[in-house]
């Protein structure tokens, strides 16, 4: 029998009960980032062992951490076989504004065949997914084609603090050929997508000081340097009229962008007229040369993320600030390095450095850009087995943003990652009436299940990076 | 006998008791800006009256206004002669901090040959020297050489609401030839120093609309315009790295400064690396081509007053924020509209408009920059009366702030203004512990006791502006 005949077979006479199960699941309130939900973190926590011991999976444990418990398991009996390490969370954010959910964030209800309930997307309902696909292949088969490890966490909403000592202290328990992770998203509904890199991310601030003390500027002005326009001229320095940065050497180690990638990114078929619309701007600006996809997930950025100084209150305050100062971030592409791109900063803001004031910059947390290379194997994998469940064709994407958890696991273990979400940016993550299409969930499982028959096939060498 | 010996002997004479009319003046504690003071404004009203009545002033009235009630007198006998309108507050500012004045504010004490008091220099001092020169005049020599008119207000510390209605209503009442003003200081101890211009004031706030909300850096940096750095580009593109504004027309209007103003202000030896050092700047900046002087006395400027936009916590927020905003003001010289620029300012900013925002300008109000000209024989008299009692070169200067009130003397009545102070800047006007140096004291009542008879050297004519 066909393995995804087999899979679908399984799902469909347990659907009920899987549903179920995952309410219940849901109906723990593991808000990890308030303090009164720490017997709720334990609980779900035990619930998801427990529900890992049922579909088969081995060796398990509830590791304790300095904050909320890790969870792992394995099961390791292919032999020769390539490993997945699966990564997700068990915790869930804070469900405010309460009053406006239309039912309660741990009452799951299914309206519309969505079921509504914070982490139903965002990650218990993709977590279990993967929980149920192991269960599935072993039920059915009675073994998994590939080794899997599951590596469960329970503080990924609040920056995971203690995931990457955890990781670096259990390397070898953790040992893999690549790494899969759902807690993405789809390209939109009924098209699904796996994501293959993600921006880094380092920031400067910049303080500039003028005189001791704020100035009257009928007395002095004309004739100090005013520390916001000092400011204004290094920030202005920064970008040219067509988005390009100025900053010496910034775009030096910027990987080009692949034909094969170009490609896969214009048969998306963006609408940048939508976005533009849904923005209310009156047009859309970024790096000239660059389609709106190419300019926040290929190229790097320099933005403004804030400017203060002198008077922002009502009407008019005539003076010379004695202080001003921008927050300034880049969001960094393969193969940028955080460390070298603030080093330019520092040498660019050095050069412009306006006369009559001082001019300090302060460094901000580094992050660095990852990717899995777009032709690797374990990600045109993951694109067939979505291929051939949602019979559309998968989309090849990265995010613009940083997940600093996926840029610890590439410098840690230095794997492929591998993100296979099954959200959509409609599911109201992190916010009220979150929940999860459960077209998705059913297909999602068959995908996941596929996906370890995929990577079955290739040796581990040709999973290296 | 010459006027001066015999305004001399008076002044020497009475000095004793004029101090001690001072201190009774200064005890009255007329603080506009509280409410629980409206009794003592009163009070110092009629203990002005009282006084200007004492010297021979005659037509006296107390006349009511919306805020604190106008003092106006005067004495018109010298027929065909030019009219002095000398104008003076008898309001003082708040003492807050009160813990940090040496005694009290409103206990005047005598230290060192200073007095200090609230309003010792700025105003009441100042305003009873006029008193008492016009008494010694009359006193002595049984007439004025002048007319003189008194109009002394009690709101100039809370930006003199009430004034330009009255003078609107007085006009006739008012008029005069000049202007007689002792609310400014001296250039510098043993330095007096005649004021001859102000600067004028116009503004505007540019605010900058990106999105309908705050943006992820990492999902749309790059590619949507970010309202910051679209500010920032705004900002820059109004001046050049010499200091000159490169708003097109700023400077059409500009009078150049005559050889004999510019020999002027070189005479006065002003110490640009004192004031480098005062200010603690690394060094002074400004328009090229001028002196520090030249730069804030009779050259425009357009400061950056604030900008606000974004994230300015501790820390890193990853925003392109929905809106920027910033203020901006213009410093005004001779002969520039304040209207005008504000019409080339809205050109520039719409000229140099980025993409992808929407900007909105707000003007602030608007104040013509004033002047009398410096070879205007009512500031050379004033000049040559403060030359024979201190014995040293008066210094013919300009203020590079702005007093409303001066400008709308100069709009309403259009008379010439002679600023005539007897302050000096370290006597912490507006601040605990102010003073009041009274050897400029009885050195002013002899400068301005002659300045009536520099006057009547001249023809009604001869003093138009």
């Amino acid at each position: 029998m066909d393995h995804l005949q087999a899979l679908d077979g399984y799902f469909k006479e347990n659907r009920d009960a899987h549903i179920e199960q995952l309410k219940d699941f849901l109906k723990i309130p593991s808000i990890s980032a308030l303090s009164e939900h720490k017997k709720d973190m334990q609980l779900a926590a035990e619930w998801l062992l427990k529900s890992l011991q049922d579909a088969g999976i081995e060796n398990l444990s509830i590791d304790k951490t300095d904050g909320h418990p890790v969870i792992y398991g394995d099961w390791l009996h292919a032999e020769g076989k390539p490993t997945i390490l699966v990564y997700g969370h068990y915790d869930v954010q804070p469900v405010d504004p309460i009053e406006l959910w239309e039912s309660g964030p741990f009452d799951p209800e299914i309206r519309d065949n969505k079921l509504f309930a914070r982490g139903a997307s965002d990650d218990k309902g993709q977590v279990f997914m993967h929980v149920k696909a192991v269960e599935a292949l072993i039920k059915e088969t009675g073994s998994l084609p590939v080794n899997v490890k599951f590596l469960i966490e329970g503080e990924e909403e609040v920056g995971s603090p203690s995931l990457e000592k955890y990781i670096e202290e259990n390397k070898e328990k953790l040992s893999a050929d690549l790494i899969v992770i759902s807690d993405t998203g789809m390209y939109g509904p009924g098209k699904p997508a796996v994501c293959y890199g993600l921006r880094g991310l380092c920031g400067v601030q910049i303080d500039v000081k003028g005189a001791k003390g704020d100035l009257h500027s009928g007395l002095y002005g004309g004739g100090v340097q005013n520390p916001l326009h000092a400011l204004v001229e290094v920030l202005a320095s920064f970008r040219d009229k067509d988005g390009t940065i100025t900053v010496e050497g910034f775009y030096d180690n910027v990987q080009a962008l692949s034909d094969e990638e170009r490609a896969a990114y214009d048969a998306l078929g963006f609408d940048e007229e939508a976005l533009k619309n849904e923005l209310e701007v009156p047009e859309l600006f970024g790096e000239k040369g660059y389609t709106h996809l190419e300019q926040t997930w290929v190229r790097p950025t320099l933005e403004l993320n804030g400017i203060f100084g002198g008077f922002s209150g009502e009407g008019i305050k005539t003076v010379l600030p004695a202080e001003a100062g921008a927050k300034i971030t880049c969001r960094l592409v393969p193969n940028q390095d955080p460390e070298e791109i603030v080093e330019k900063l520092k040498a660019h803001i050095e050069k412009h450095k306006p006369v009559g004031v001082t001019v300090t910059v302060t460094e901000f947390d580094k992050g660095k850009p990852y990717i899995t290379p777009f032709e690797h194997p374990a990600i045109q994998a993951a694109g067939r087995s979505y291929e051939k469940v949602y019979n559309v064709p998968t989309a090849y994407i990265r995010g613009g943003g940083s997940i600093p958890i996926v840029a610890a696991f590439d410098e840690i273990l230095d794997l492929p990652v591998v993100l296979m979400g099954f959200g959509l940016a409609s599911e109201n993550f992190h916010a009220p009436n979150e929940h999860f299409h459960l077209e998705n969930f059913d297909q999602g499982l068959r995908v996941i299940g596929d996906y370890y028959y995929e990577i079955a096939h290739f040796t581990r060498d040709e999973l290296k990076k």
